[in-house]
């Protein structure tokens, strides 16, 4: 392997070359900042997947130094985030108790199975395939999610038992319980989260009026969470409130990430493999589009393909450190760019930094109230809820709504993988749908050029005996007999001796398209009319070429349309017949072959039956 | 409902008015024509589905007549065909027993469940869904059904007991029992399929070198089973072969069809509730292919729309009428229509010719052999056997092969409905594949004109500080990202100020294409770059009207491209750069953004980063 192919599978070659000692004072900045910011979020979002707080920490650190070997964002920052951390709850929910030892392992080989999808699709170059998630299946998606997310923290701002993976679950189980609320906890909560709602809304724009840059005060607002943890841990000592019913998070283990082997048993495997798929190919999405906002202040690039690599590299990481499934996070990323990061060392620094909080400050956690992280959590996620995506995608496409109404219905009503499931399927039917449905035009002439025209729209000469078709869609086997019909229904009774397919428009023609094509000029020939071709694209020819088709054609393939109505025309010795555009009485049946449209074309009569068999 | 929508839905309205003398006497003898050909042949495919032989016969009069009724082809005649009858026996062997009660009965119900999917479709008007069963499926499957059909037969031939819906059940069993070979039943069986071959390959030929026309020497060689039948009937007759182990027809009951109710349990309904929509949807593709062959030929036109009720009445009378699913058959169309049948009129005398048969003839079948019908059955879909269609996908397009070789495949090894299943996935598989990677071509100004051109295929004038893009596609979910990654991998480290996309090919521009021109637009910002439009259809222009991209579109929607080449060209004030087709080493990597390509750019050195936020 060449060094240059190398360094495209390992980016720190390529980066790693050139560091020196502006970047690394840059970098362990950004890395003293990130370390700070992760320390909470990471046990927020452990909490969050019903997982031992260090599960957290720990997934936030073999994986970032991985993610910063393999990976080719320079500012992304690899971890436990929301959406990922509630799909992990949901899957593993489903093959073990939570809280057993069975719960937790089973994180690990979701984590691992997640890797192992991720680096195969990069391996493969699948990396296309999380196109497939349209924009408004995800917007849908991480819309409900965040909903689900909040409303499952409600739990540890009340202090009560509940469960559940969807709203209806959810909103039964905390009706049941909301009677056993512990006031203490709800203080610490409501207080938590208005704070940190202050923070997020109105500490900016004040840091901002002192005159901090806006980089500085976005910074310290991402602090946020540490003063509320902080403050909370105090008060929860200082008041004994766990004695008081308060929950908190109790003792940490300290010490290095543990080495763990994730349990690989079949029945394990086949019940995670759909969701840990599933985890992979939206953490991918979120992450890739949290690295190219990042990458392109720089004008740098991303890599899809390799960042699948890199993705799949963390969570394989994780899967042996003790973590959780992980995926470049949105906030921790931005802070991470913000504070100057400028390779992915950044990301091995911070790394470093909380290896150090594994193994010297988890003791310092020991009285923080589940409630403050909670609040983080509901704070945090109430950004990604986004319900303007409605309305924006009603005024825009009512399928594209469709697929968002259904995407977030689904999730909220069935849970994830059921509204993803439901959403990527809408979309591409929807899609097909409308592919299926061709525009398909009758041009004509506009007089005194060479240039033909819809004649629904425009004045313009055409000629009885000649039909001109204009399809703007590749011919493919779900669409090719569409144009089929409507050419035999436009010609059924008519006078006309010549049609002339314009084929301008026609990207490609499948083997489908080809055999209606021949079947066409089949039945053309049995009516006794001759097809053409017009305007055949350099590549389509090529592949006609190789087939019978142009030996057994009735008409002749023409360079340009205009060269084809001068050939026929003065062929079938007919007239031109001016047409004007108020000859149609409506637009609205453009490209329907039915009857209705076709009685509203002003036909001449009937001519003696041309029975050439 | 006015008279017109009534006729429309009510074809018969249409027809039955003009009806006059000289068509009657041609319906007339159509139908006698195709009576003598339909009793050899329903006895034969209800055989093939294991059903008793009048069955076959009782499905050609009802279904026949309702067709008259609501469907549009004025020549198709309905009835059992090869196909259907196959995957008849394929759905109602996995819920009952061959030849009990219950297995009669649930082909009443596949018959009704079909029939109401199709009713339904037509109401619906989801005739183009068949468009997704893509041409090399279906040819994939119809020779893969024409080579079970067959090899279902050898076991009537050889007079042996033997099973199986899939070729490895079949074959396991022939060979199991091919020791218990009958051999009168062999000698009749072979001879009758040697008959009926020659009939078929040398008799025409014979005929029309004795001076008959080409429609008379079809129609008599479509009477070759008729011949057949007779002369082995008379020989088992003559020679008591029942006695000798030749299974015969035996009694057929004389009758009008008796009025049966099909069975509607929730389980049978449920587990024949897919291979009836699979039937539906094979059958109206068969018989719409079969009407508009034959409609083409005099310039009619048949409604696809309007034939799934034509189609659905007729199976629903079949499953009242002591049928079986049925459906428009080719060898039966193509003899009613060259015996000069003019309007449906003529099914309806062949139901009454059926009728007769089903009173008084059937006393006359009682001594003709099984090994005649399945000799009948196997010449029959022989003619369905097209392995060339391998070799012709293959030359064509790969992806086609594909899914010709995985339907052929699959329908052998697994059966019809996982072969048809599987081949559309996959056909739908490849098509998503293919249009989710666009092409893309950066252009450039051929020198002395208005035109714009790839810069790899042709000789032209670029600006290093102005980048032009044009997409030949319309901008949907699963592609619109990879215009994003081709632009912003362009982009990186290069002198660029200017993106000026160039929409002439874009269609449509779905919510998630629009979200990505956003997002580009927002991170093109971000690395100092305006993004500009040119050459915006005017509906897709429309829809962005009503959205914010446009107020905040940093550069400008031109109306030609080479308005924007001329205005931003003459702004950033650089001279224009020939690039020549020979400074690009290859044409194999358009369209892919990624590293490879973008290193064979020659482009200038990196200029100081535009840091703009």
């Amino acid at each position: 392997m060449s060094p240059r192919s190398l360094a495209r599978y390992l980016p720190i070659l390529d980066w790693g070359r050139r560091y020196d000692r502006q970047a690394l004072s840059s970098d362990l900045l950004a890395a003293m900042i990130v370390t700070i910011m992760l320390v909470p979020q990471s046990l927020a979002y452990a909490m969050l997947a019903v997982l031992p707080p260090e599960t957290g920490i720990y997934a936030s650190i073999a994986p970032i130094v991985l993610y910063a070997v393999f990976g080719t964002s320079r500012a992304l920052a690899v971890g436990p985030v929301a959406v990922v951390s509630l799909m992990t709850a949901a899957a593993i929910g489903t093959v073990a108790e939570q809280g057993t030892a069975g719960y937790v392992a089973a994180a690990l080989t979701l984590a691992l199975l997640s890797g192992a999808f991720l680096v195969l699709m990069g391996v493969l170059r699948l990396g296309f395939l999380a196109n497939f998630l349209s924009h408004p299946v995800i917007a849908g998606f991480i819309t409900a999610s965040g909903l689900l997310i909040a409303i499952s923290q409600l739990k540890h701002l009340l202090g009560i038992p509940a469960r559940g993976d969807t709203l209806p679950e959810m909103v039964a189980s905390l009706s049941e319980h909301v009677g056993e609320a512990n006031l203490w906890t709800l203080a610490i909560g409501a207080t938590a989260t208005a704070f940190l709602l202050w923070v997020r809304t109105g500490l900016k724009p004040a840091l901002l009026r002192l005159g901090l840059s806006a980089g500085a005060a976005g910074v310290v607002t991402k602090a946020g969470p540490v003063a509320a943890v902080v403050a909370t841990t105090l008060l929860a000592w200082a008041l004994g409130l766990s004695e008081r019913g308060v929950s908190i998070v109790g003792e940490v283990p300290q010490g290095l990430p543990p080495l763990t082997m994730p349990p690989l048993s079949l029945d394990l495997v086949t019940a995670l493999a759909v969701p840990a798929l599933l985890i992979s190919v939206i953490g991918f999405v979120e992450s890739v589009s949290v690295a190219q906002t990042l990458a392109a202040k720089k004008r740098q690039r991303i890599v899809p393909d390799q960042e699948l690599i890199g993705l799949g590299a963390a969570n394989i990481g994780a899967s042996f450190t003790g973590g959780m499934p992980v995926t470049g996070g949105f906030a921790r990323s931005v802070v991470n760019f913000d504070a100057g990061a400028e390779t992915p060392a950044a990301g091995a620094f911070t790394a470093i930094g909380l290896l150090v909080a594994a193994l010297a400050l988890t003791p310092l956690l020991f009285f923080l109230p589940q409630a403050t992280l909670a609040a983080t959590i509901i704070v945090a996620v109430l950004s990604l809820v986004d319900l303007g995506i409605l309305r924006r995608a009603w005024a825009y496409s009512k399928a594209d709504f469709a697929a968002v109404a259904v995407t977030i219905l689904l999730t909220l009503g069935f849970g994830v993988e059921a509204g993803v499931t439901a959403g990527v399927l809408l979309s591409l039917a929807l899609y097909l749908y409308k592919a299926s449905r061709p525009h398909i035009a009758e041009v004509g002439c506009v007089p005194g050029t060479e240039h033909f025209r819809n004649i629904r729209r425009h004045q313009v000469e055409t000629d009885p005996a000649i039909l001109s078709v204009r399809i703007d869609e590749s011919l493919t086997f779900f669409n090719a007999r569409v144009l089929e019909d409507w050419i035999l229904s436009r010609i059924a009774g008519s006078p006309v001796r010549h049609v002339v397919l314009m084929a301008s428009a026609v990207n490609e023609i499948d083997f489908s398209g080809l055999e209606t094509l021949e079947e066409l000029n089949h039945r053309l020939k049995d009516a006794g009319i001759a097809l053409h071709l017009s305007e055949v694209k350099g590549p389509v020819m090529d592949r006609l070429e190789r087939t019978t088709f142009l030996r057994d054609l009735t008409g002749r393939v023409f360079l340009s349309h205009f060269d084809a109505m001068r050939a026929l025309g003065r062929k079938s010795g007919r007239s031109r017949r001016r047409m004007t555009a108020r000859d149609w009485p409506s637009d609205r049946n453009q490209g329907k072959p039915h009857a209705e449209q076709d009685q509203s074309i002003p036909r001449p009569r009937q001519p003696p039956r041309d029975r050439g068999l």
